[in-house]
């Protein structure tokens, strides 16, 4: 590529809506521009990076036996009828009505449309299993569509969806797609974890996400510092020790139940600095309505936080939101801030770690009231226990002995799914087994966000200067900056470097313009392409260029005839790195 | 590919809902299934099929200079509104609302999209010229969408776009993609004609459609049988004889004008008939309404067709319709088919080949009654003329001497055209040249239809047995027929060549069904893999496989050390032929 003839608009600039570091450098460095919300032109460079992490999914889907097909956009609701996802599926869909007037939407997934074409076209146990994928435009109409790639609403995608006679060979497909998006993320040079995800009804461990580590990260996450175990903080297992968390003073073993005058200290930092407690010390005690209307007191310790997705499995149900005021005073009898598990009017869930814990803090479910010297086995004997809270830093690892979690953000890539027999059932996707019985489907699907790699891949490399590209992900390879365009020697120079470094299979962008060096190296630094070959005019004089990693602060003096090889060498370095 | 992991689903019978052959053909070939009408998926051979043409029109796009990007599917209507197209364009194009009410559009094409980026991005005469493409999925809400990938709903498309300062520029770049164009076509394998398309109000030659010359094809073209000239027939021009097309028989040039019954003779040929005229001594004459409102009668000869386009652009206006039968009997006074131009109250217009003419027949604008020995110079004296009829095989070519029209019927897979500054006016691209003035860009744009192609290249290759895949359309490039799987070295030899074919850089597909050879060789000739290896018992006895070519009725026996050798070069002469 050479830049005057390339559109690369970069800019000086921030752009005033861009909130995350990848989307202000796509910006920036003249990769994406906006259209409408979360709907962007991909430019040239930025569409580049995003066809290299296409074609590392497509090598490694094809690798990994799967086949390549291509669904429609614009899919007939009748499918999504029959699935029952038209109806619950909320307004993320973008639901569109024909000339006809008939019903279609901008499928953001398509577990309908390719059951539909399996069960056309298999119906013998002989002609499974099957693995199909596609890459394609994807569109979920997101209420507040921001972060650039990060959530957009128009996206590339890769979504696979495997069929298999039974339980057992679904597995086996889901280790392969687990070994496959290892390869992937490993070849795209990112730095993430497969995280076990929330498998709700299903339970087991067939439900990953693969997270890309960035403090960007919208989901906290939690890994093990001795295995492999990770998970998103709202999901990972804790391990439970066989004593309470909390070693109380012996004091505290005796207490009394007492009320105290707590005049309006109502949240936990509040009460904990009123009494003089530390955090720990303290139950919170969250009233919660399930979707079936029922109504649940949770405890927690006060340093504590909840897990809703947990809550959500433990009670067995679809959904559960906070009580609204109305419900906690009539709960309570108190104003909100004073709940406590004694006395209120709601089933009591309790938290592991307030097992057998005696000297603590909680609300007297009285306006300006707590108690303390709350026993559990004294006061709250016939307390339900569950594993409700959060993980953090310093947990102990539920998988191994000894390992302790670390906590990170991460940006989820990709997520691979065993879905069971839903969708098959729901559309009838059956098969004959040896014996001429018939049965569903068993079913798994595979996601890989692959605009959202591409933004994960800046949220994780860049620094001041702009973005670092993995060199498996770069736009170009090599960045030839001719200090002086109007200097004859260093202008051929510098085309003779570009038509040798490209025969030699490499992707150079040619910096052409008439621009003074200072500009040329801010631009090279804002693109992030991995190597940067410098052309002046006293090193060229002395028969050498310059050569610098993006990353590197001191460039390198080659001789002009190992100019090829020097680069190609770096090149495969940092692209297998 | 081994065929029993993939999903190729041919079948023996024809799709009842298949009109056209690339229809059938790709829905037995497994190749494509409908979704809903006008919509597909692409399985995974009809993706690759696909997949090849796209690289050819991605490779020689990039080599023309023009840089790829990717725009949005779903565009706001808001820049749809500032060209004016939001409300010209008619139901074909899916308009959306998302969840906050705000219009948007399926993108059929980009114009505004990418003169907004354009215009954004681009100020100055340095910056010019820019040719933009995007490969990308459209849709289109056609009325009665059928003959499958021929004129779906859903499709993919390459459209390019170019901006330039001044005309001249875009005439340069105009040329260069006329002639990728052709690069491109001749890439694919296809027998293809660029024909000159009108061009409406801008007039000249700038806008040229690729034509895939099939006898299914939609369009009727016509095209020179000395030089290049090539045209829709109702778009061609042709050569104005200096004196009439017809020689009329002496006898006629004094013939008086005469009123002849004709009871319930209405058409040419039942007025031909009954009066024992040929046809081209007749004259239609056509009432028309213009979108303006005024009526025209229109005289055409007899064995003539009117160019409803050309009729358009003689008289400088957007559309034409026939006149309904209500208007017809108010301006002629008679029922239909007794119309004539003398006292017709209409304004008059005739094509070239009726000058000069004499003793012809027409309508008398009375029931039943026609007249006979019309003079056009004594009774049509004041007639005006112009080119409005349909060229057809025989004529003569407008541009070169001595050259013979020959007629076709053509699909039409790519357009260049000539855009003005249409665009840039309406949505205020404009550049500062030199000495700092302002002008609005000069645009292109050119389209190539990407799935279209894969079906053209069917209708133009294909037989009884199957499709007919130019080699470098192929979804594979090879077809292994080891024709009984459960032979022990068949099976083997089988796998061995699968293995050295592709290692020798060639795509195979190797058929390991447990199926009889007659199955099997079927399939291969649906496929219309362009070469075959047959692995039979009697053959590899003696060490030989057998090779044949999809359009060879004879094998030629090879001897296994030679295949791989043998095979490679096969196809590299098919795929350079």
């Amino acid at each position: 590529m050479r830049y005057r003839q390339s559109l690369i608009p970069t800019l000086r600039q921030d752009p005033a809506e861009a909130e995350v570091v990848s989307h202000r450098l796509l910006v920036r460095a003249g990769m994406i521009r906006q259209v409408a919300r979360g709907i962007y032109d991909f430019l040239p460079l930025g569409l580049r990076a995003v066809r290299k992490v296409e074609a590392i999914v497509r090598e490694e889907m094809n690798r990994a036996g799967a086949q390549e097909i291509l669904m429609p956009a614009i899919c007939p609701a009748e499918l999504w009828q029959e699935s029952g996802r038209w109806e619950h599926y909320g307004k993320e869909l973008l639901r569109i009505k024909d000339r006809h007037e008939r019903d279609f939407c901008f499928g953001p997934t398509h577990e309908e449309i390719v059951t539909d074409i399996v069960r056309r076209e298999l119906h013998s146990y002989r002609d499974l299993p099957l693995n199909l994928y596609q890459i394609q435009t994807k569109f979920r109409d997101e209420v507040r569509p921001r972060f650039g790639l990060m959530r957009g609403r128009e996206f590339i995608m890769k979504d696979a969806y495997s069929f298999h006679a039974d339980f057992a060979d679904c597995q086996r497909e889901y280790q392969n797609m687990f070994a496959t998006y290892q390869r992937i993320f490993d070849r795209c040079g990112l730095l993430y974890r497969p995280v076990e995800a929330d498998t709700g009804a299903i339970g087991g461990t067939l439900s990953h996400e693969f997270q890309v580590l960035a403090d960007s990260g919208e989901d906290a996450i939690v890994s093990c510092d001795k295995c492999d175990y990770a998970a998103n903080v709202e999901k990972a297992e804790l391990a439970r020790s066989p004593e309470s968390d909390v070693q109380s003073p012996k004091s505290h073993a005796t207490a009394p139940l007492r009320k105290v005058h707590t005049p309006e200290q109502r949240t936990i930092d509040e009460v904990a600095t009123f009494l003089g407690e530390p955090r720990e010390r303290l139950v919170k005690t969250l009233l919660y309505v399930t979707d079936t209307g029922a109504l649940v007191a949770v405890l927690i310790r006060g340093d504590h936080e909840l897990s809703e997705a947990k809550l959500k499995n433990v009670l067995s149900c679809q959904g559960v939101a906070l009580a609204d005021e109305a419900a906690v005073v009539e709960a309570t009898g108190a104003p909100l801030g004073f709940a406590g598990p004694l006395g209120v009017k709601a089933s009591l869930i309790g938290d592991w770690a307030l097992r057998g814990t005696h000297g603590l803090v909680c609300g007297a479910n009285e306006r300006d009231y707590h108690l303390t010297g709350l026993d559990q086995e004294r006061d709250l004997s016939l307390l339900r226990f569950a594993d409700l809270r959060q993980a953090r830093a310093g947990d102990a690892c539920p998988r191994c002995q000894g390992g302790v979690f670390t906590a990170h953000r991460g940006i989820e890539v990709g997520q691979t799914f065993y879905l069971g027999t839903k969708y098959s059932t729901a559309l009838n996707a059956t098969y004959l087994d040896a014996q001429g019985q018939q049965h569903p489907m068993e079913m798994g699907c595979y996601g890989i966000g692959i605009t959202r790699t591409v933004a994960a891949a800046i949220e994780q490399h860049h620094d001041g200067n702009g973005i670092i590209w993995p060199a498996p992900l770069a736009p170009v390879d090599v960045y030839i900056v001719p200090v002086n365009w109007n200097d004859a020697a260093i202008r051929q120079t510098a085309e003779e470097l570009y038509t040798k470094l490209g025969g030699a299979g490499l992707e150079v962008l040619l910096d052409d313009r008439d621009e003074r060096p200072g500009v040329k190296f801010k631009d090279a630094d804002l693109l992030g392409i991995p190597l940067r070959v410098t052309i002046g005019t006293k090193t060229l004089a002395r028969g050498m260029v310059e050569l610098k990693g993006r990353t590197e602060t001191q460039a390198t003096e080659i001789a002009l005839a190992e100019v090829v090889a020097t680069v190609a060498r770096a090149h495969k370095g940092a692209a297998s790195a």
